[in-house]
């Protein structure tokens, strides 16, 4: 259906999202071989099995003395064992001799578990006799206090999977088995085209009329912050060639194209005019019930995911959120699990906030502490206004459905990072 | 009081943290100016206020018509206002003349609003009669849909605190009136010095009771993720002068010291006496009512702080989180949100698990998302187990005095990032 001015009704979050799923063609991105110590955040191109034990021995979790467990059983306080202490154990070396019941040797913690040895007694569990002799008061269990070899992960296991962003206790597990370069995707590259005949470098002194360049920079930020390596394309006049000519030149250098600027009608006619001309589908949707954000243009280009965004600010952050954000990880090569994609808070609203039927509506707010509980103050302004962002924590969902949210409502916040 | 090795008591985790916060002192770190779009995660050293007005004109916020708001009171589609068209406004061009009574200009969204024009007509509000006549079918109130001079940020405006740890809107916004560099903490380096006998690189092919550096890797991370420059000052073997020279040399170029790899008793003695002997007060606390991080030494150095860690990895990132992690947030030079510090999420345990009285146990766990509901899964194992991190999506703590946890019990669980 169209309106009265000839544009196709709005369609939902949802709609425009699977649209996007559909449409858009997921090509493996390039992979580069890089040192673990720079592997931190990046995203595994590929399963990692260990070709190796960890531990490659059996160690002592305790400082104390390993023993055959057998020479120890039934020991007690008042009845003890009696071991011969014969040798010590250093760390990082291997013990050239082999246990035997009624005998004992000295062990660090991590120290190297002696042939013939299955256990070690604590420190603490023990008392010196005399020179070479002790007592020991409590009977130990075979495999007590020890780690046995490949118990922490056995040659051949799988240690990380594909598409696993590399955390750093997953870099410390490389190290451990040996590991010391891994592969990992190429950052995906982002071209943000800034459009305006207003708009200006955030640089310039300003005429009247005109206005600096902030959505490049609001952006850049959000495509850094999830793995995304930003291209800022500059800032081009509403004319229909230099812009085509900019998402052309993108398309080539670039695995996601956003066109930032134009909320006006003709603008974003022209913007999607542009995607619709430069491969197919072209325009997947254009308008959705949502506020901020309704003028969205979402668009694939011969696999390429090309958006173009409203120009207020508030817009472009919920726009991200909705339609970048998780085409983007699919660029990452990430496959995480599902619930740790987003970070939310559960709070009070601070005050009733009304909201119009049939848009998803999504409402900043700044977080407070009040007695140990989170309230949620929504930060009012126009979507146009850059203080709200900067003024908020995170921002508040009020479906299509649902007509406000009231004070004391408890409601769960998605963080800005 | 002392034990029967002659090793005072443990304190629990919170008298520990007390005393860190008692001794350590805090030194403003060193600024640096960096461009804008450099600028993103990092610390501002200094408020910022702004010197003009954003937006520094008058803007609508539609497409439509720029109007007398009293040329449309009374408007309705059967008696509708007629307005002359006598004036087009263009994005970025200030318009060069006055609106009377009467009269209205064409405006695009963004666009300045005229001289004499108190509001804007909505497209969808108007008809067109004929050529330059238009017929306003709702009256507009003074105001609407205009985004008045100043209304974002008004001169004089405090817009960032000092403090402020930068995000992508932050950045915006520092670009709409026009700062194109701030000045921002230094990242603080902090030293990692790996010791053991037994410690090899991670390069390295191992002898018998050797293994390699895991925990240098894992803290590296961690000090990243959180604002710090790692600088892994290699591995040393457990002779004192050799470990003193290096922290002596790692107070020397950083603002923090962690010593990892021992946890035999006469290695943390010996890290305990090297922090001792080199400024006051030297150790401030040594052993913990933690587990995993019993064996913990908490150190200040003239002022900075020097921790050494025991052995195992889970106690590395545990002991991060309670101890390294809000020093290292101070030496950034952060002052945030003390509720957007920590990222949790409920859920339910998936199991029992005991724990004993007197002392605080951080339980890893791996989550699971069972019909919509999170579950958390206890990773067994011994914290000298690198797997048990790698397999946790975060972990739950268990205070001191509560023996344990039980099934479908609801717990807060602190995710790792």
């Amino acid at each position: 259906m169209r309106d009265m001015l000839g544009r196709e009704d709005s369609i939902s979050v949802g709609e425009a999202q699977r649209r996007m799923a559909e449409h858009f063609s997921f090509k493996e991105p390039v992979s580069v071989l890089v040192p673990i110590g720079d592997s931190y955040g990046r995203v595994l191109t590929h399963e990692i099995y260990s070709s190796e034990d960890l531990p490659a021995f059996p160690r002592s979790t305790v400082d104390g003395f390993a023993v055959v467990a057998a020479s120890t059983f039934g020991a007690t306080e008042n009845l003890p064992s009696y071991l011969n202490v014969t040798h010590e154990i250093f760390m990082g070396a291997k013990p050239e001799f082999s246990l035997r019941k009624g005998t004992a040797a000295k062990i660090p913690t991590g120290g190297m578990i002696p042939e013939g040895s299955d256990a070690v007694v604590m420190l603490e569990h023990v008392q010196s006799a005399h020179e070479g002799l002790i007592e020991v008061l409590k009977p130990a269990a075979p495999g007590e206090n020890i780690i046995a070899a490949g118990e922490d992960v056995r040659r051949g296991d799988l240690i990380l999977k594909r598409g696993h962003r590399l955390r750093p206790q997953d870099v410390a597990a490389l190290a451990g088995i040996g590991i010391t370069e891994v592969t990992v995707y190429e950052k995906p590259r982002v071209s943000i085209i800034s459009t305006g005949d207003e708009i200006v470098p955030a640089g310039s002194s300003l005429l009247p009329g005109q206005v600096r360049d902030i959505n490049s920079y609001n952006l850049a930020g959000l495509i850094l912050e999830n793995g995304g390596i930003p291209l800022r394309k500059g800032i081009f006049r509403d004319v229909y060639a230099d812009i085509r000519n900019a998402v052309e030149e993108s398309l080539e250098e670039s695995l996601m194209v956003l066109i930032t600027g134009g909320s006006s009608v003709g603008i974003m006619d022209m913007t999607a005019k542009i995607i619709g001309s430069l491969g197919s589908p072209g325009v997947i949707f254009h308008g959705v019930t949502l506020k901020p954000g309704k003028p969205t243009i979402g668009g694939v280009v011969n696999g390429i995911s090309v958006f173009g965004l409203p120009g207020h600010p508030a817009a472009v952050t919920v726009c991200f959120e909705l339609f970048i954000k998780p085409v983007l990880k699919m660029l990452t090569g990430i496959r995480e699990k599902e619930f740790l994609k987003q970070r939310t808070v559960k709070a009070r609203m601070a005050r009733n906030v009304s909201s119009s039927a049939g848009r998803e509506e999504h409402v900043r707010v700044a977080l407070e502490d009040r007695d140990g509980e989170l309230w949620a103050e929504p930060v009012l302004g126009k979507s146009g206004l850059i203080r709200t962002l900067v003024m908020a924590d995170g921002t508040v969902a009020i479906p299509a459905h649902v007509r406000g949210l009231e004070e004391g409502q408890t409601v769960e916040v998605v963080l800005f990072s």
